[in-house]
Order: C-alpha cells, then structure tokens, then sequence
C-alpha cells in the first residue's frame, strides 16, 4: 500500500491508510495505546491494542515506523483523526532514547541542549517550522527578483583581502598563501553590474566577531542585491520594498500552519515604507535620549527602538527607513549625498525597532574610490584588481543585503538568533 | 524619456527610443559613424552624424551612455533594426581602453588574460550566456525539488573535522581553534532527512586539491538533494532524472538564445535514463581496453568516453547510469547491495562520457556507521556528534550532488572548468 502524509489523513475518513514516519510518542491508557507518528507534514494518532502493539516491542521513541489502519473521525484527535485497527511495523529502529522528547514542550528545553542535540532537536515542530519559512523566505526573495530581469550569481568565499576591514575575517590556508572568508560578496555583486545590470547572490557569509550575544553569529545567509541605472539611493528602497513584499507574500501563502504553530504574524507592508533622514530622526530622539544623540553619527539601539514605536504609532508602519546616515561612519563604497556631503546616500531598514537591512547608492566611478580610499587612510592597491571594474564604465548603481537569520529571528520573534540556525556557528561552537 | 531593453528595439521600428548602456564599439565610416551600444539583454546599432557623435569625442569603449534615436529596419544591423537621428550623452565615462575589447572574438582572449581581466571578460556576451544558463539551471533545479516537497536548507561551511578524508581541506583558524572548510554537506544533509524526509542545498563546497587541470576547481557550487523513504539506489536515479529534466526544461524555456550564441544543444533525455552494472561495464570495456581493466575498482576516463559512444550508439542517449561500484573505492557511508556486498547501491551518471554526479543509497544504522568506520581503520569519534542521528531513527535514504560548474562545462562543451566560473579559484588564482 502506498504511503500517505498526516496532512492527508482528514481526507480519508472510512479508508485504510499506511502513514509512515517518526515514534514521536507511545502512551499507554489500560489496554489501549496512543501511538504518534510524525512524518514530513505532521502528526497522526493511532490508537492500538495490545496485538498491535506487540510490533513496538522495545521501540524507542524516535524510530522509524509505518502504521496502517483505518482512519476515523476523532475530535480530540490532532487534525480531528485517528488510526485504529492497526498494523504496525518498524523501519529502522532507534537504539537510544533522544536526548530531548519531541513529544513534550520545546519552550522547556534550553537553548544549548536545543544546539548541542541539534541533530535531533531541529526535528521538534516548531523548529522545523522556522526553517520553513526561511526556505519560502528565500523562495520569494527569489521569485521577486527573478520576475525583474536580475541574475543569480556565486562569488567567491575565499579572497585575498578583506575588502571591508581586516579584523573581523576569518584567516585560510589557501596552499600556503594567506586568504581569507569573504566577508560579503559586496565588491563582486558590484562588479557584476556591469556584466547583468541587476544581480543578486544567496550565500553564506562568514564574520570572524568575537561576540558571544544573542544577536551575533560567525556565519549567516546573506540575502544579496544589487542593480545598476538607478537615480538615487530612493531607488533601492523601492527595490527592497518589493523584494520584502515577495518574501512576505510567499510566507503567508506557504507557511500559514508554520506561522500558526509559532504564533506569528506576517506583518503589513505600507506601499511606500515611511521614511526619515537621520537629521529627522534625531531631532525626535533629542526629547526621549537627551540633546547628545545629536552628536553620534549612529543610531544607538535604544534610538531605532524608540523609532519603532513612533513609526507605529504615527505611521502606522512596523518598517521605517532611515536615510542620511554620515558617511563618516558608512564604506568607503558608499556614495555621499551632493547637496549634504557630509550625509551619505544610504539607509537602514527598521522593522519593529531595529535594523534589518542596509544599503543604499554606491560609489560608481574610479576617481571617487581613489579619493574615498585615501580620506580613510586605506590603499587601492589590495583591491586593484576590483576597483579596476570601475575604470571601465559603470553606472549609478546600489544595492542592499538582507540576512536571513536576523530576518526570521524578527519576523518571528526569536529570543536569539540561534534559533534560526540549523547548526549555529559562533565562538564557543563548531560542531554539530 | 524611459529606457527601452535593447532587445525591445525591434519591436518599435518608426518610434523614438532611449537605449542605455555600454559603448561596445565605435566605427567611423566617413561621415557617419556605427555605435554599438551594450546592455543586460543584447546589443543594438546606432548610426551617428558627426554632431550627435559630439558627445562621444574621447570617450573610450565601455563608457556608459544613453542613445535616444528613432528606430528603423536595418536587414544589416543586429536585431534588423538600428537607431538614427541620435541624441547621444555619456552616462559614466570609462576612464581607459578595456583590457580586452568586447566587440572582437571571444575566441581570441587567452585563458589567463579572460580569467585576470574577469571583471570587464565577464561582459562578453558569450561570458554572460555561460552564467545565464547556470542560473536557469539552478531555477530548474529549485523548482523540480520544490515541487516533491524538499525544503531548501543552508549547512555550516566551516566544520570541526573533515568528513571525508583528510586530504583536501583547507584549514581556518576559528578563534585561535582549527577547523575546516565544508568539502560537501553530505552528513548534514542526511541528518536533515531525519528532520524533513527531502532536503537540498545550493552551497559553495571546498576542496583543497592541488591538481592543476582543465577540470579542476578549488571552489565550485554543488546542488545537494538527500531523500529519505527510498527502496534503493534506483529511487534515487529516478529523483535524479527528474531533477535533470527540470533543469534541462528550464534551460531550453529560457536560454534558447544564450544557447544559439554558444553553438549548444539541450540534449534529449530519456524517460529512463540506460544503465549498465559496474560488472557489465567492465564486461564491455574488456575487449577495447583489455582484460586487465576487470581488476579496476573504478573506470578509467577512457571507460567512461567508451560508454559514453556505447550508450550513444546502441541507447541512443547522452545519458548512462554505471551501478554497483565495488564498495574499496566509496566512502564510508555508502550501503552495500545486501545480495553483492562487494558492491554498493552506489551510482555514477556520466553525461557524454564523462562523470556528471555521484549518487546512492546511504548506511541508516548507527551500528552499520560504526562496522564501516572500523572497517577502513577510522574512528567514529571525530563525527560522533553527526553519527548520532543515526542512533534515533533514520529511514532508507540516499541522495547525489550534481555540481554546477560541471554541469555547464559538459552541457556548453566548455574545454576548461574555470569558463563556467565567473570568478575561478585555483591553485594559483585566489583575485580577482
């Protein structure tokens, strides 16, 4: 008999079925047992007696198993079915019990047995829906991006120089020459405009931070675009709005039992995401953090919180843009604004409170770079090769990077961004 | 005025239009002069007086310019139309002739000099068709796997021990502690079986190998899939062809003129892909080759190109799966074929002679992880924390990886690896 998903079983009341999947628990009630299998699209209960049973013998939790019987309507059943008349079956049997119960409550298990039973606990429901909604996340981001003409690259992760400051990369071996992680694919997807016009990348990247939070992880997927012929920094937001439509629009068309399970909302996207130039946002928080904000060249944490509110509070809005940040605290790729030269023309992204996204306009001719390289202090010479794309034709472009972790962990809440990680990477943590 | 794609021109003939783009080439011919403008979607012709070629006056090829003409039929010119009574200005000038210029043939740029001056080579035409084709490739790829329930997973690049051999790693210094770049997700990827039964990756992969050829890569793109619930190899193969169709379907949708420029074909792919056992194979090869070839535990390439006329001329297909390799020459966690154990449910397709993917059913016991370890003299403790999943239910399972780079050097016919790289690493090569 072929198989059949739980998802499936409420449809086929009356039938026999054969269900095949994890043990996820087996609890004994006198003569009867409730036996859960959890496969691919959920859960199903079963309920045996003690012929059936016999099968299960000495079974862990965990193993692999096949169930067949009858499906039939049960309230308090999940999904409103149960199995009975059974014939069960082990398929490769677990020989351990799991170092955590995936029939129990997830919230009870601590977050570093979570990360070291990693091979195990990303089995729990509810992490696997996170990681879910971070595969249609990527599926809409692509599917945005594809509907406008944009390429999907891959770059190189081991490079000679770190382009964007040499402390936070992680040093190669590379056949006895040094080299290094690719901090971002920033300077390639740059050069790739003039190849494509618009491209994009979704790939790992690695930053050597030596920060144990809960914000900070050593590698991440990063959600990477950049498009030429724009007229302004406005125009990458325009694009990032678009893009974060199709991650979100795919989210909630795709995962809606995953958002259910965690309690989360997809959140409303305005047509035009409000917006502030940094001068703007200061002269708010002036009130709320004191007059010295307006000496910082960047929004402290508790500033793009306060922001938050207030963009939902007077725009209605879990997103705001702001824009103008100094260009004393920005890349040297980044492209200062004509008419306040001392503000770049670049943005962050706030969703609830804190940033999510960065990007903006970039510098685009030789000379520019020469001078932005050298008011910093830095040489062109150990980026020579890349730079060289700009002395030979390269339009007004920008671009923004979105990481996907930081994202789910927004959208969804999370108390760490860990917990958006298959197999976290971070100071203390390599393995599993 | 707003710009029109290159490719669009044809379609306005008697209109004004605005091309943007990069000047490709400039030919004077007495009083008038041929501008071939560049963009993301093809080239057009501009026929130019010497007061709109005015804007032009020292402006070097590569330069990015906007050419706003009315639209004519030119039997002659590309597309059949061309632009005329031009008002031409120059968007970012290039401030130096093209290491390579973009007008001539690709055919006559060495290697070296196309793989140094990547960041302007990739412009060619004949470069972005190469990348054009892997995008849809991995399109085809996302969307076959999509469409059977796998969910897309990302896994850590940076590993505490090298899984499958200690050769050709490259090593990091992760804080002070070593670690290893992934050479393949293989154990994450069967691990994430027990999670979500059907999984792939689209990841870059590491192998420090220092083997200076046309065929190899330090760094290449490998398009991982691992499924569980299988009978065998054969279900896998079958997962294969259908992934293959998918991105061959894709490629043939949406690169037919990127295809057309490359002289290439999509080759035809048989319902069921023909195939030999590595026993029936030797028995083939014994005649051209010599008996001694019986003794091989692998094919020689040259068994491999035979095959592949065989399956041309007696199959009719580019395509053979060779089965049944002896288990000596497969990693650890290859399965056996139980009624031969001397070979392995394992699988190569060669496309067009030569090995294309690597595939099989893998090892689901813990206990079996441990007896094949041991057999081949290695240790299970340096994966313990891997091989546990293995000890809390696995199912049947096995999977491939096709590599991206691969893919395209034997779709495209492409005489060197490095060609289907936008950005090659090699032994000697780590910039641009």
């Amino acid at each position: 008999m072929s198989r059949v998903f739980s998802e499936q079983v409420a449809a086929c009341v009356g039938q026999r079925v054969r269900v095949v999947g994890w043990l996820q628990s087996l609890r004994k009630l006198g003569a009867i047992s409730f036996v859960v299998v959890r496969d691919a699209t959920g859960i199903v209960q079963a309920v045996a007696d003690a012929a059936s049973l016999a099968a299960l013998a000495g079974a862990q939790a965990e193993s692999v198993i096949a169930v067949t019987g009858e499906v039939r309507a049960q309230p308090r059943a999940p999904g409103g079915v149960e199995l009975c008349d059974l014939a069960i079956e082990v398929i490769a049997e677990a020989s351990e019990p799991p170092p955590v119960l995936l029939g129990k409550n997830l919230a009870n298990v601590a977050l570093p047995a979570l990360l070291d039973h990693a091979v195990v606990a990303n089995r729990f429901p509810q992490r696997r829906a996170i990681f879910r909604i971070g595969a249609a996340a990527m599926r809409g981001f692509r599917a945005a991006l594809d509907a406008e003409r944009f390429v999907e690259i891959q770059s190189p992760k081991l490079v000679e120089t770190a382009t964007e400051g040499g402390a936070n990369v992680f040093a190669v071996d590379y056949f006895g020459r040094p080299a290094y992680l690719a901090q971002s694919p920033q300077l390639y997807k740059q050069i790739m405009v003039g190849v494509f016009e618009r491209v994009y990348e979704v790939g790992p990247v690695f930053r050597a931070e030596p920060h144990d939070t809960a914000r900070h992880i050593n590698q991440y997927t990063s959600l990477d675009v950049e498009l030429g012929f724009i007229a302004d920094h406005v125009d990458v937001m325009a694009q990032l709005t678009r893009v974060l439509r199709g991650m979100l629009a795919e989210v909630a068309a795709t995962c809606a039992a995953e958002l259910a399970l965690l309690g989360a909302q997809v959140p409303e996207l305005p047509d035009t995401i409000p917006h502030l130039h940094f001068t703007e946002a200061l002269d708010l928080l002036a009130a709320p953090l004191g007059e010295s904000v307006r000496g910082e060249p960047d929004l402290p944490p508790a500033g793009e919180r306060w922001l938050g509110q207030w963009a939902r509070d007077h725009r209605a809005s879990d997103w705001l843009f702001v824009t103008g940040y100094p260009m004393r605290k920005r890349p040297f790729y980044t492209h200062p604004d004509p008419e306040r030269p001392e503000h770049s023309r670049s943005f962050d992204l706030l969703f609830r409170g804190t940033e999510l996204v960065t990007g903006g306009q970039r510098l685009h001719r030789h000379a520019d770079y020469a001078a932005a390289l050298a008011a910093r202090g830095l040489s062109t010479a150990p980026i020579a090769a890349y730079l060289s794309a700009f002395r030979h034709g390269m339009p007004p472009h920008g671009g923004f990077a979105i990481g996907l972790e930081r994202f789910l962990m927004q959208l969804l809440e999370l108390p760490n961004i860990r917990l958006a990680v298959l197999f976290p990477r971070d100071l203390t943590r390599l393995s599993p």
